[in-house]
């Protein structure tokens, strides 16, 4: 019975030793404190990531502000406010459900309208929702103001207004769909947009929201025309400075510090990737002010503020698709290329094609939009990103090139046919320009009885 | 013996068995790594709230600057730098104390002063008291910076100091100490703040932070009197227009961008309800432009760029006690009507009561505070934010917004009297205003011994 | 048997208790939601720093702006633009692994150049390094763009260019290796820098980062020589003052929001003593302003704006080497002296050595880092950071303070010589100082063809 008991009491035991062997597990489970989820975390990153991207706002306030002439200050202003406001509201009702709802057939959205389904504070996934929403709408915001730069300066506020309420409402969300897909793709069944079935990669937007807004301002540019005193009788360009270098710099900057928002924020997840993200897009920037600064120099004999301030923000158009799927050499080449791309743009627009764009924005927008689409299928490596993204450079051969020349072209396409849609109807529906005397006078004084610069003694330079 | 055998091998085996089940969750806590902890998060949220709301002082210095004359413009840029200090060192030594320390009845806190009981860097207690104590002192000083544009342009330096300390020392924590409670409320059977108690809701302070600021700025403005030349001797009052557009364009953007700290971070955790609250947020400060930009547009005949940038402001001061428990569609209503009070509050306060508001901060933050604290009452909705709050238009009656009446009105008094009874005590001891010729010749020179703009053209429009 | 019996089916019913006990456990782990990563939460909090600080680019490039001429503007933007790109591919290249590689006894790093070794977005480790060198890359672009400022107005684009490199390929990362170490020191048998060895604490940079750029910019202005206009042909001193204090103002709050990241972001983890880092920050530049205000009016009878904004920035610099060290008390001394210390120091700098320092670079960067350096060995508490710093005044004796000083001191004449040695350099080999003509004119016109302000009617004020 004794040798018995013994191994009963050695039967009790082994539970009490497997826990004692569990000990170490169990005290630290037991101690640990609450830790912060996933989904918080995810929400609480792509809160950041909207909050940096909403204060690309003042960024383009000011850039367009100091490169327009101080005459029309206030008019920029104002309409920097207006296109985000519109922006918000259109996306709030349709846009975003046009963009991220359910797809139809891979070419539009057709629910979430009105936000609809995640309304709702309560439910985790609809909080989700809110906040995937609050992302998307500052994107949108970001589309929308790029216009107003191309056609500064003699556009009246009021079609200002609508033209900015159509491209919210439907250029900009439809080719944001056939990329991003919808907010469920893979899921309920639903399918995703064509060109995200294709495998095009736009990471950030060089397409979906640069492109868009730079290819619209170029057909605003050209329905608009150019403004007064721009071209000579003969079509000699004549520059037309902006007022306030300090404010342009500091706008660029603004978009600069903002961007980090735009790039690391479109993960949507604090995860391994958002580091390189910025040391990708840092560095574009700094090869974009690098590549145009030397070719102003190498073109004028002098480095000129106005177009290496453009170069920085080339660079970050240029970055903005690859972000993710390239590496840091990658990213200096993108950025370096996009730099020296916006200063010929630049002067190609200018004095062949003769279209005023005053701050240059389908240059940096709209053509660097496009080239950065490009350099995803040129500068794609397998240990960045996608594994199964490669670029030329880098094995993957012409397939993931041709792709993004589809859709590079295809959102190009849509926005510039559809941006001339758009004006051509304001145009004839409630007049696009102000009058000639007004526009002269400036349209602070013209358009909102007001001066942006009181007291200060300023000289005509019309 | 063999059975047995076989049986208490069962009996030893059943533990490793036990463990073998156990396998699958033990590996995953020992695979797993380290997460970040809900307190640290929690740190990181309200740290990084803390930072956005400092980044609110260049937003109030570049909307009071630009709105001021130039010969003015160095002086309010001081007083912004100096209510900011002045208001972290009051709170540093006694305001903390007095709005967050143990409850006297609900009326005032009575411990922590000199951050005793939480001056240690090495406790979690004392981490998370110190993380706090930078969040509310940051709004202790945006309370502050508001009073300084509506007395711009005629108020002493020294007597700007003076006044700035009592609001901070006394006026602020007080008011705040009623609806905020103290940090332990609950704990050490401490009670909560007599506002608190009553169930009033000011989610991120519309009423605390921005009524308090607006009222004591009307009492400062009635005190001091308005600026030479801004009432003919008949009464009439005469636009003194900015002098920089631009700048208060900046500063709103500015402001607009680190609300998002403002009222995100005024939950102090990282949770699924910051996108939401990012989202309202957002959609009134996008109405409140729309609203006000209307307004002054069917009053005046143009979009007034002033009045459209004060109804950003209008908005966001409106969603900021409601932004946590009303949905987006009433955040959109609340900033609409915002943005039309603010226009309507500026020409009333002009034209009507003849008191001189240079950049309208009493109908900013205390006519749109007062109105969105009542708002919570009108359009809190039960599946956001706390369940029980819930507003006349849906379904929850009259209560909430009597709570809410009663909230406004009493902060809004106390600010107002309290206010009135600092700026005549000032006045009396070392006098409020500036000599006429001092004030013609302009703050900047007169205060300070400089000029904002050295080297510029600059016309005195008196 | 029946007894035998019971007593197996205890010990069979052993384990199932055990698992029984282990149960509210074992739920818990099973429900609990994926938890953030500590490494994943260590990434975004050193991003959202290193972004931060990146945005310390505007605050310098429109303090420097503000403060030069209006007819400088547009140069000393680009040069703020310039620098940043520089330091950047600098460190990219080279810079980053002469400071955080594997360490050549204490003095150098050996390895990492061209991120070697952690070029690799889909490991672990890697995407960490590549955080680290973000973070690490904004810090280096800080300390070649204070040099800026202290040359400001008369050096030539192209020379800048040059010493600007010089700066972040061999200064910054030698001497910033001695004291920050390697990134893996302590792992593969790597040894730290000989200071960090030493016990040499600075915490965010105060000499590291601050003092190295002020003391390359001390070297600057003396080989560059003062402005035309400087100093009368007796050597009076005369005030040259800048343009736009608006954005002189607009850049030290940028500047306070962005050291935030510097900071806090400099634990590289998110945890409690982030809080607290903030607190010290904050109250060190409201002290540094009050302590710069009042030293100026009591000097010169009236409060001097650009000397209070300076004095937030020294403030700043003061508390950056130890704000993790510090209570907030220490934060308030340390600020406030720092404050009055930078007014005496410009004093110092213009009257009696007189070199021409135009935005006082030298007494903020320089003088206020090496002050802030040995202020750790004043005010280090045993109960905020690391427990064994201790100052002399709380009873750590001299030996904190010993090791201080000859951080601080082998820094700064590192930094002094090698500026010298470089700017004499590049004197030789390409020239330093645009032609004195050019210099009258502006080097705006001069150096880049272009206007800041064109249509403002500007003064000559040289």
């Amino acid at each position: 019975m004794k040798r018995l008991k013994l191994k009963h009491f050695l039967c009790l035991m082994a539970p009490a030793l497997g826990l004692l062997w569990l000990w170490p597990e169990l005290a630290l489970a037991a101690d640990e404190p609450a830790a912060l989820s996933q989904s918080h975390a995810n929400i609480t990153w792509t809160l950041l990531g909207g909050v940096l991207v909403m204060f690309m706002q003042p960024g383009f306030a000011m850039v367009e502000c100091g490169l327009s002439r101080a005459k029309n200050a206030a008019n920029i202003l104002m309409k920097n406010f207006a296109d985000f406001m519109i922006g918000s509201l259109a996306f709030l009702f349709i846009g975003f459900g046009l963009m991220f709802g359910h797809s139809e057939g891979g070419f539009i959205g057709s629910n979430f309208f009105m936000i609809s389904g995640i309304n709702d504070g309560s439910s985790p996934d609809a909080q989700w929702g809110l906040t995937f929403w609050f992302f998307q709408s500052v994107f949108c915001g970001t589309a929308a103001t790029i216009v107003s730069g191309g056609i500064a300066g003699r556009t009246k506020f009021p079609a200002y207004l609508l033209t900015s309420l159509l491209i919210s409402l439907v250029i900009y969300p439809v080719s944001g769909h056939w990329a991003w897909n919808s907010l469920n793709a893979g899921a309920n069944g639903d399918t995703a947009g064509w060109l995200g079935n294709l495998g095009f990669v736009d990471f950030a937007g060089s397409s979906v929201v640069h492109s868009v807004g730079g290819f619209v301002a170029l057909a605003g540019a050209i329905v608009v025309g150019p403004r007064i005193g721009k071209y000579t009788a003969d079509g000699v360009p004549r520059a037309l400075p902006g007022h306030n270098l300090a404010l342009a710099a500091l706008g660029v900057f603004i978009l600069w510090f903002a961007w980090f928002g735009f790039n690391c924020g479109s993960t949507n997840v604090p995860d391994g990737t958002i580091g390189y993200i910025a040391v990708n897009t840092n560095l574009a920037a700094c090869t974009g002010f690098l590549g145009a600064m030397l070719t102003s120099w190498y073109i004028s004999g002098k480095s000129d503020p106005s177009m290496s301030f453009n170069g920085v923000l080339a660079g970050l158009v240029g970055i903005t698709a690859g972000c993710y799927d390239v590496n840091p050499f990658g990213a200096v080449l993108i950025g370096l290329f996009s730099g020296v791309l916006v200063v010929l743009s630049v002067l190609f627009i200018d004095q062949k094609l003769k279209i005023d764009d005053p701050v240059g924005a389908v240059s940096v927008h709209g053509v660097c939009g496009a080239f950065g689409s490009l350099c995803v299928g040129l500068f794609a490596v397998p240990n960045y990103g996608t594994a199964e993204v490669v670029g030329l450079f880098y094995g993957g051969g012409f397939k993931q090139l041709g792709i993004q020349a589809v859709g590079a072209l295809s959102i190009g396409l849509w926005s510039l046919v559809m941006g001339l849609v758009v004006f051509k109807v304001v145009k004839a529906v409630i007049g696009l320009r102000v009058d000639p005397k007004e526009e002269i006078k400036g349209l602070d004084l013209s358009e909102h009885k007001t001066e942006a610069y009181n007291s200060f003694q300023i000289f005509s330079n019309n």
